[in-house]
């Protein structure tokens, strides 16, 4: 089995190097995984191709196996986003608060890497490079657990990786990956606190779950969406379709789609049999409260909503649907059922809107649009590390800044405490 | 025993009515509490005198004996700091990082409370007041679990505030106190991740280990400082010696107080004599390492360092002497046997405190300074609820604003994604 602290060892010497290793040199290792990427698609896609004609063999959904596969353009996409990477502004160094107190003592916060972080993950092999490059640019190390079902495909691009280190005259230990599929070796990554500072899970509420429950280091929880919209009695019905349909439909394996459509009884029967006609032609099939059932329940992609299906995360295309009161219920509904990840009302009221904004306590409370914008890409932030739904150091969308911490710096001529 | 979902929900719903109320009707309810206290120092000094007495029945130590106990003074003093809360700026509501994307969303972040605050701690009473101010004042609910040696105690400071509470009209469900000393309930309230966002732990090495262990819900763990200050070869040694002196001797119970001395070689013969003679005068007795011991070994209060001694967190009047060969050795000291709370460097020469403060990771790096200002009130937060040696969330001396979180507020006019 691997000997996870030698290798958490290796991680915290290479972390230490990397965070003060000068940005021209970050980017150059980044330019260097691009074009080692670029120069080994053969080898890549034979290892990927060996993974997935395992996944066929084993069994696995279509679903999972397109997300492990590999493909020359998908490849062209990730080192796309490896030199995009390049580009973003880095954080470290970046001070901040400076001031002189009144005994004289100068006084600054400067942003500095986490330190080694330790990412577990699911099928998807364009994580490991995804990570790699944002943890590299943010001066951290990092751990890799990747999926037993890409451990072929994980293998050839942790090669890449470390040539690309290497090149820049960085560590190959700045990202280390665990090559063995023993599960106990995750429990065991969760508990390395002596080395890893933060561990990020990058898959189902399942993973997640595991981790809060078992890791002795910070983990950033997130990307499970519970999402709503309440469409209040004044919103435009025109738009509100639009939206419903973008935030429902875009892509609805992901944790910002819309899982339950809240709807005020003064729209409800001209707005609910409009969206269930636009979004039952693109597939959508609906789970209605009894409310909702009385407008719409003669279709027949309309089911009566179940006991639980206002506390489920869909990722697939369906719909919730409740008609509830007003402001007051539709809040009330979603302090209970959402997992405070992306809140939308559509409204022309203001008061409303501002009442909405101030309490529902979600990392993206939304007005008048699609909840599908919760995406660091999306937000402005460059990248995306992970979606945090966790009210502890970052809650949102992360990317490079939400990947560092800070030091305090104190300077005196000799000051003592009184 | 204790209905500990029962104490998380209520919770959680006042958290959510604190998370709206005004600044204002926050600091009415701090000065009610305050003022509550000023009129119930004879209930709260003989529910503290039983406990008093029930510790000298159980042989407590007399350190411990001190810390729970509370006389008109310190009552005064504790009063006296719930005003000072009421004069801090009101962290919620502040917005920033507004942008007008491209799209034409609009996107900003508010600062809001972090939700409800589970706090474990132990002998200190004062704690329950503080940590109940702070957690009111930046708009967060919070769940105390005090030590049963202040079980009295604590009653009667809890029925301040709840009585403080009410009269400002808010509910007395914000502070929450877990009256039952089984021990079972601190690792229920450690799991208790459907209600508690936060888990404050206030003691020592032991609480802090059994938290992160236990935990389900993000630790804030600090408090533990394993301190140095390095003496480089061009350091002022009348300084030195009287920096040395505070950071030792100010207040040694605390995290911040130094627990290792190294010194350049250049100055090591010159210094130590000096170190002990100052320090020695003031009941400090030494462990030093056998170059220091070759200096300063005859002196009767130094002994020679044992294998453990460099990892001591001392809280007492003893201090690690240690010669090291120059700045990369008394860094690689530092990497190797600090907690990351606070390290200090003496130098004159710029260079040398440049490498200290970009290579020492700690939480408070400091050049020409006495540690001892790791603290909330001396580096101008006004107030401290911890001091965190972890690296998320918040870094070092942590206060108001470190008790909120954000959101993302997101507006739109009908916006989906294309």
């Amino acid at each position: 089995m691997v000997d996870l602290n030698s290798l958490g060892k290796r991680a915290k010497a290479a972390s230490q190097a990397l965070a003060v290793t000068v940005t021209e040199c970050k980017n150059e290792a980044l330019c260097a995984i691009a074009d080692a990427l670029d120069a080994a698609h053969e080898p890549i896609l034979e290892a990927n191709r060996a993974d997935v004609a395992a996944a066929h063999v084993k069994g696995l959904t279509t679903a999972l196996i397109d997300r492990l596969t590999l493909t020359p353009t998908r490849l062209e996409g990730i080192a796309a986003d490896v030199r995009h990477v390049v580009g973003l502004p880095d954080p470290v160094g970046v001070e901040f608060e400076a001031e002189t107190l009144p005994n004289g003592l100068r006084v600054r916060k400067r942003r500095t890497p986490i330190g080694v972080l330790g990412v577990i993950y699911e099928a998807r092999p364009n994580v490991t490079i995804d990570i790699a490059a944002l943890a590299l640019k943010s001066g951290n190390a990092a751990i890799l657990r990747g999926g037993s079902e890409t451990l072929r495909s994980n293998r050839a691009l942790i090669e890449v990786i470390q040539r690309g280190l290497s090149e820049a005259g960085l560590s190959a230990d700045s990202i280390l990956y665990i090559d063995d599929t023993d599960r106990a070796l995750v429990l065991a990554l969760l508990r390395l606190h002596d080395y890893v500072d933060m561990i990020i899970p990058r898959g189902g509420a399942g993973l997640h779950q595991f981790c809060r429950e078992n890791a002795t280091i910070p983990v950033i929880t997130g990307g499970i969406g519970i999402c709503h919209i309440y469409v209040d009695e004044s919103a435009d019905p025109d738009a509100a379709v639009e939206i419903v349909h973008n935030a429902k439909t875009q892509r609805p394996s992901v944790c910002n789609a819309l899982d339950t459509l809240l709807v005020h009884p003064g729209v409800a029967s001209e707005l609910l049999p409009r969206v269930v006609e636009r979004l039952e032609a693109d597939g959508v099939t609906f789970r209605a409260d009894p409310r909702a059932l009385a407008l719409v329940g003669g279709t027949l992609t309309v089911a009566a909503a179940g006991p639980d299906d206002f506390d489920q995360e869909w990722l697939s295309l369906v719909l919730g649907l409740k008609v509830v009161d007003g402001l007051d219920a539709a809040i009330e509904h979603i302090r209970t059922h959402s997992t405070g990840h992306s809140d939308a009302i559509l409204t022309k009221n203001d008061a409303h809107a501002k009442r909405f904004v101030d309490e529902v306590d979600s990392a993206a409370v939304y007005v008048n649009a699609s909840t599908r914008f919760t995406d660091g890409s999306q937000l402005g932030l460059g990248a995306e590390v992970a979606v945090s739904t966790q009210k502890l150091h970052a809650r949102g969308p992360m990317a490079l800044k939400e990947l560092t911490t800070y030091k305090w710096i104190i300077e005196g001529d000799g000051h003592v405490r009184e």
